[in-house]
């Protein structure tokens, strides 16, 4: 697979852009032909799921509908739509002694994708691979075998029909332990491998991977009511970042209340909160003022929910809300609500996260409200690309120095 | 070392420009102050690596003299000239619900540094630490310990007596292989690992490390001579290639020539080269030319010489010379000499490395070259950064959303 791959991505990497939005046109448009057999294939994975005993949200995640394969499809049409990171300069000077230098965005080469479950990741990384010039190898989760099997053949397919080659788009079929493990050590053939799963993926990539790769980490986020805030849009924003979908890594896991406001501020949100059906958890002096509540343990702290609940701690400057931040944040998004100027400068600057907000919910945290139009994930780590990551995430630069002779002496 | 290299990052973090070249100056004047104790604990180095026998280019490398270390005071104050990278906005938009996005240049954290032999990387490596607002934890060979140290310890000083942290820059004690290996692996301190050495010490940080790394590593720099090229500037820059500084990684070791060129140009290059002492190999072709010459083997394509050795292979045209490329190529740099612009363009699109020359000897890429002041390694890998790197490589990215109390619905 390693080697059709670096063949497709030579063919790839000097496709113009109107050859591979054509493509991705002609991608969406065998999903659309063949939504019957996809959910025939579909209808197979779902029964085999049931027969194992799995149901809830993990049998719905597994599932397709005409309509969600439509929504598929048109996601194909929509990164066809976005401008081509391909090519572009991104600096261009000229040497001192007349060469001329240009940086060039150009494709990584050969992108793998770990994922679980949902089958639309098939269709999605492999437009975003892509759009970028890259081949894509895909890894799927066995319930789901041959609902992305369906999907990867129309999109070989489609590209076999207009001379492109299938294998730009792979699918292992090996979808055990072992076979995971091989493709995060398969250092000659893959140039970025992202995961799109749970902490146990992540952490047998972190202990497993020797090909390089972006970490999708997790987010205990913050957010922190200043002294300054409007408690109106404290509570406002505190509520949208933890019910909002709190299932997902920019949702708020934690909240922190500056002293001043905690007497007037807790009760508000804690009755929002707990209407909404969030279980609430306190310190000594948030249980001051909310005696209902459980009491927050040293658990919690470092802990990303991903559920309906939160940890609340008063804090009695924002020296310590920072303290608190610096010593348990998992270094995704953490939000600051305040009236202060002040304040917020010394939030953004101290607080080592990709991304901060300033008076607005850490769900913006996110490549689509970012305007990337795509997100292939949301890196926690410091290296190649922090944040949101759209296509640019998935290329790399080159310098092309033109002289005319030029020798060093 | 880690948790004092994390709180000195902190203050560095928020450390003006003006601050910290005050302080590259004042660590720049006590290395001038201190020539005498420097070359003290430089003797006993010396005095230390011949008793255990070593001699040749190694001991040249551990020498210091008075000049020498002028030129590594210099060297930061040429560092506190350089723009400062932190801070510097890298993009910036509004969100379409008018949340005003910037993307602002930070520091990195802590960053490590493992280097062999010379004594100068301690200071210029410290530099380059400081100047991009990160903790440095430098670790260098046990032969240089006592020089090392009387170069840390003025840096160290400098800062101190300016009221700034002196664990800035940390020199490691321990220059056990064990000390390494512990470095490479403390996650949870380290932001980054830039080695600077052999192909062992990159081989055991491939192997070893899960701190975040960049790999500075083997050029096996190719110059393809087409058959269009000007043969006089296409021996100019090969001879230059090759001869210049022949141990660094920017020299080229193989040499392809076209066909239709091979019985003119192979001759005058032979002779240039030879006569420089060049040890020439040649493939059937190029000894059907230059019948007095090795032959060169299947061992020779791939191997970076660093030496005077010049492997030469005759190809049929600009697609075989691609091929051998792509096969043997490590991705640092390579160069066409050519008049057709159809085959620079194809040849630029068509090399997948950091560097690709048209019409300049491979021996350009380098930080210094490229214009950016100084330089910390240069980057064969493909994510993060890629080739030369200066300050900017020691930086990552950070989002901040200035809001009004927006959520998301």
């Amino acid at each position: 697979m390693g080697s059709k791959a670096r063949d497709s991505a030579r063919v790839l990497a000097s496709l113009d852009p109107a050859t591979k939005n054509e493509a991705l046109f002609a991608m969406a448009g065998e999903l659309d032909a063949r939504v019957e057999p996809i959910l025939a294939a579909n209808a197979g994975d779902m029964q085999d799921a049931r027969d194992e005993g799995i149901s809830g949200s993990l049998l719905d995640r597994l599932a397709l509908s005409a309509d969600r394969v439509g929504v598929i499809a048109n996601g194909l049409r929509k990164v066809a739509g976005l401008p081509d990171p391909i090519g572009s300069l991104t600096g261009g000077w000229v040497l001192t002694n007349g060469i001329h230098l240009q940086r060039i965005r150009v494709p990584l080469g050969v992108v793998a994708v770990i994922y679980e479950a949902r089958p639309n990741v098939t269709a999605d990384a492999a437009g975003l691979c892509f759009k970028s010039g890259n081949a894509a190898i895909l890894r799927g989760s066995s319930y789901t075998l041959r609902s992305n099997n369906a999907i990867a053949d129309a999109l070989r397919d489609a590209l076999e029909a207009l001379g492109l080659p299938a294998d730009a788009v792979q699918l292992m079929q090996d979808t055990s332990r072992e076979g995971a493990t091989a493709l995060m050590q398969a250092k000659d053939w893959i140039d970025l491998l992202v995961p799109r799963g749970g902490p146990g993926l992540i952490a047998a990539i972190e202990e497993l991977a020797t090909v390089p790769f972006v970490i999708d980490g997790a987010g205990n986020c913050h957010v922190y009511v200043d002294a300054s805030a409007d408690l109106e849009m404290a509570a406002d924003i505190a509520f949208n970042a933890k019910t909002h979908r709190p299932g997902v890594c920019n949702a708020a896991e934690k909240l922190l209340v500056h002293g001043d406001v905690a007497a007037e501020f807790l009760p508000v949100i804690a009755e929002r909160l707990v209407s909404f059906g969030v279980e609430l958890r306190g310190d000594a002096e948030t249980r001051a003022v909310l005696p209902g509540i459980a009491l927050a343990t040293e658990d919690d702290w470092p802990t990303e929910y991903l559920d309906l609940i939160m940890a609340i701690k008063v804090v009695p400057s924002l020296d310590a809300a920072l303290d608190h931040i610096r010593a348990y944040s998992t270094g995704h998004t953490e939000a600051i609500v305040t009236g202060d100027l002040m304040a917020a400068d010394r939030f953004v600057r101290e607080t080592d996260s990709a991304v901060v907000m300033v008076n607005a919910s850490t769900r913006f945290t996110d490549g689509e409200e970012f305007g990337f139009g795509a997100e292939i994930g949301i890196s926690t780590q410091k290296l190649h690309v922090r944040g949101p990551m759209g296509l640019e995430a998935l290329t790399t630069e080159k310098y092309v120095l033109h002289g005319k002779g030029q020798i060093r002496s």
